[in-house]
């Protein structure tokens, strides 16, 4: 046996006197204890996988917007994560979860929380066995607030600053996101009346989606896009980027889902993962190849950027409910998404919202879609409404507001100037690509 | 506890009435329960880890591949996952495990069926303890199809037309793919015969390999690649997206070949994967500093893509048998694979066989050495080449055939204006790097 | 049920005539075997986590590199892995774990040992129940290793010779870092005296860190880095590729330090984890948030390449000791961090000492950090000096000495001619980017 082992349990035992491992205890069974310790290990891996999704986005984001733009939008992508983190441990998970036992102790007064985790070495008398631990469970719910900001950084790029954004950032990952997750996945009113939003279409997607729309019209199109009644393309710097962060988020996309069954020990949950992650494959294959199919009919030509954001529409639209359908339903929910995609990215440009990598068709419009289709299993379809309609004015309203005051006190938009010369050089010094010169 | 649990577990009962949580029921005993989690588990990690290898070969391919047709090249790896995705649930996982029960009521008749899975919420009473849910087993298995179509794209790169190649997809994982896998893993005729392949060097790799063969047979080579009795190079435009790509491979074959243990609930098994990541690892790294070292010896110069060829030479030779041997045993299977790759990539060229990525080289010799070095383990080296000889002619002369017919039919190939101007804006009307000029 | 598994299970039984099959055996309970499973698990999913690291230090010094050195510092990146996998094998790991039982037959004499794997199919009654799989505990440690020497190749870029570099690899992973980590790890002499070092921050990035500060002296400056007492700046040329380099390394530190609680079958032991992710993901947010907004106020611009090695700063940080912080502590660790790397580079520049990537500040520095704040929490700040102390000293002479005698014997260095027309065209005769003109 390695002498590491040995080594830190008596470091461990060194470091917390106080601490009586959990094997010298009355030892618990594996049936007391399996179910615990196995929806932990699933919000850990599925939460890595949501994790990654991080780089998912800033891959896709960077390879959708001009060369010189990209070393702004990685340094949004990272930034927005890390307040992510902080605002969510700070504030967030608490006010989400407002009846959790645990927060009590960190409160500071009624909107500053502070989440603490178990104490090490916890022992299975004191642990929530009927669930998993509380620091997992904070790893991977925080991992959905960071995507739900993610959404809104693609949307406005090439043109917002860097320090209102991720002022905006701060707000929504700390107080609205949780806000209204606490209506549903909190146990609040949403869920009582019935909604279901499996693993966030609605929750986490469309809000995203509406938050980054409220943003897109505060902040108005990049120069150039729209004129003379045309819209004006510009391509994406690097496609084979974009094309590497829709396949990182297709992979998070299992821990997205999977981890949302919130549960892995028994064979019936365990069972429900494995068709989760069948049903997601599916519909993110099933956008692909529709969104593929249509651009070549529609346009004569196959369409690359279609192909990846229609994936991540049928990823989006079987969010709500990965687990009910059969493998034919995931296609047929993934198929709409994808015809969404082909859809609504040339309509937002008729009304002149400039969305930079299509994420309010992807993320709100196969949201409010997928959220919708919940309806076909539940057959409430009246509640499903009520909740697209109960996330879309909260949080559009309240982002509208507070774009409006961020661009009134600070500015949210950069000079024209700076928007030419791109935003690397003129906000951050420095290029992504200083070598290669722009065709 | 949070509350989204709760809320989950009320939505689930709301949702599906006659669920019987499991809890509820005569609560099974983990000793009961446990490998079939475990092993469900097992299936849903490593075929995530899969999955990832359709990012890997779209990377590797894409980074391979002249500028002009990256964009091509990507939309070929995505489109081909998805199709692939379709047509194994339509009809190739039922044709390749015929045998299976819950198979049947899918079936719509002998050629076309639909894979179902278990019903939500499963109860330990109605699970195949002594296996894995069935949705995770298809996830898994659906993984190894993609990736052999992921070998086809990367041989045929450059030139090929996308919907012929997609119509070739089609037919190898829904119908090629499936019915020579089930000789083996089917319980078919060569696995009676003694035939053995752990993960797939032969029933992967080299019928990805013999596919590709037989398509560029028929495609034939570049414009310009062979010039006056030379072979004229054509550099890939990004290795370190090809980089990239070959660790992301190297990640997703410890679940290619960790997951092909196929349990992962008792002592023997999980022990018996480590035994496998370990070897697989080192057969990867010997590859690579095997086809390093040959490469200075033989040029003078190192050379890149030979070491990642050799990495991924390394990898398809342990994937027939990566539990039985040591690990001095896994260095010089890999070792033997990067030797091939380096000797064979110039030889293929001697037969004007052009190859973009060295797939060829890498799926089909070095598979087949992978799958006749099993035979110092069995000691039955006749089934051994009895398989690679039945699988190679199988797959080479149905593939032959098909692409003929698809020459014949629609034409496999753009016009010459179309290859000589890249296949990006001809078919696509885009570039991957839109800003970066060619040297 | 496929029968993939039932064919397996038969072919196993041909291979192996004397496997008699755990499940055969006076069935062990999961409460026997559990732990075993479980804490084999972690370090197959920690231990591939960390293997996908080799991508990450890859993409990120792959990026900071200029572009004529990038398909060298990619085929550096690779090769040191391969030869990390052998040299650990062939002689690193007994000497690290000198009193494991399985190692004693594999060794050859006092100095080089072969690491040999438990049998296949193992029974529950030999294993190591209170542990894991040697296997898998063989295939986790070497990634740590391989870490080690991929924090070198990054200082150490753009001017030294590619097998000298490698040859020292193999010494400091076969030798040095092993030597050392049985300090600590091992159960020696640190160990006793009271030094912790939960996963790392000393053990392995202050080591490599000292390595790459012993070769970057030895080694010199890169031509025109500094002149007339100014520090030339060279940028890196893909911030994109270190983005995604620093996002996979911020993953695969998920393995790192929850992999390092070195077991997952108890309940403590998988909250204990739970705690370690929330704990790492918060220092590197602080550690990416901080880097951020001190570049902004120092310097009036955010700064990308700063705040990527912020974050990696922060996951240096914790690596000492990331189980005990609460988040906040957690969240100042990686925070001090941050403010290190921003301070500690243009230091490092005033000594003339040339380290393209920032790796000595990110490991080294941090990495000392990180150990002495370890004292907060054991209360013995002597031990923990002791152990930064004994480890610099060891490391940093060592190589010295070997950069020394490497740089008389064979050179170290590539030719001025070879230097400034980058290494790719003249140590490898291709490029990483061959289509794309400089700028």
């Amino acid at each position: 046996m390695t002498l590491r082992k040995t080594l830190m349990v008596s470091a461990a035992a060194t470091l917390l006197p106080t601490l009586v491992l959990a094997q010298d205890a009355a030892a618990p069974t594996f049936d007391e204890i399996g179910p615990y310790i196995l929806t932990t290990l699933l919000f850990l891996v599925a939460g890595f996988l949501v994790f990654f999704m991080a780089a998912g986005f800033a891959m896709l984001e960077a390879g959708l917007v001009r060369s010189k733009n990209v070393a702004m939008q990685l340094t949004k992508n990272i930034a927005l994560f890390g307040i992510a983190s902080i605002a969510y441990w700070a504030i967030g998970f608490n006010l989400m979860y407002p009846g959790d036992a645990w927060s009590i102790a960190g409160w500071l007064g009624p909107f500053f929380a502070i989440t603490t985790l178990e104490p090490v070495g916890l022992a299975a008398a004191d642990a929530s066995l009927d669930y998993a631990s509380v620091a997992s469970d904070f790893f991977f719910q925080l991992m959905f607030v960071a995507a739900t900001a993610s959404i809104v950084s693609g949307a406005l790029a090439e043109r917002i600053k860097l320090w209102p954004f991720l002022a905006f950032v701060a707000i929504l990952t700390g107080v609205l996101y949780p806000i209204s997750g606490s209506w549903q996945w909190g146990g609040g009113w949403l869920s009582e009346a019935g909604f279901s939003d499996f693993a966030g279409s609605t929750v986490v997607h469309s809000v995203g989606g509406w938050a980054a729309l409220a943003g897109a019209i505060v902040l108005g199109p990049r120069i150039g896009k729209y004129k003379d009644g045309k819209t004006i393309p510009m391509p994406g710097s690097n496609l084979a980027l974009a094309t590497l962060g829709m396949f990182i988020l297709w992979l998070g996309w299992f821990g997205f889902n999977g981890g949302s069954q919130l549960a892995a020990g028994t064979v019936g949950d365990i069972t429900d993962i494995g068709r989760i992650f069948a049903n997601t494959n599916m519909a993110a294959a099933s956008g692909a190849v529709v969104a593929l199919a249509v651009t070549q009919i529609m346009y004569k030509k196959a369409d690359l950027t279609m192909v990846l954001n229609g994936a991540l529409a049928g990823l989006v639209s079987i969010t709500a409910e990965p687990l009910a359908p059969t493998l034919f339903g995931a296609l047929l929910t993934g198929a709409v998404g994808g015809v969404i995609v082909v859809i609504t990215v040339p309509l937002l440009d008729k009304f002149k919202i400039d969305d930079v990598v299509g994420a309010i068709p992807v993320h709100l419009i196969a949201g409010i879609w997928g959220t919708l289709a919940v309806g076909f299993y539940t057959g409430n379809f009246g509640a499903q409404i009520l909740g697209i309609i109960a996330y879309g004015a909260f949080t559009f309203f309240a982002s509208l507001v507070i774009w409006y005051i961020l661009k009134m006190v600070v500015g949210i938009r950069v000079s024209e100037e700076a928007e030419i010369n791109g935003l690397d050089m003129s906000e951050l010094g420095m290029e992504a690509y200083p070598e290669f010169s722009r065709g």
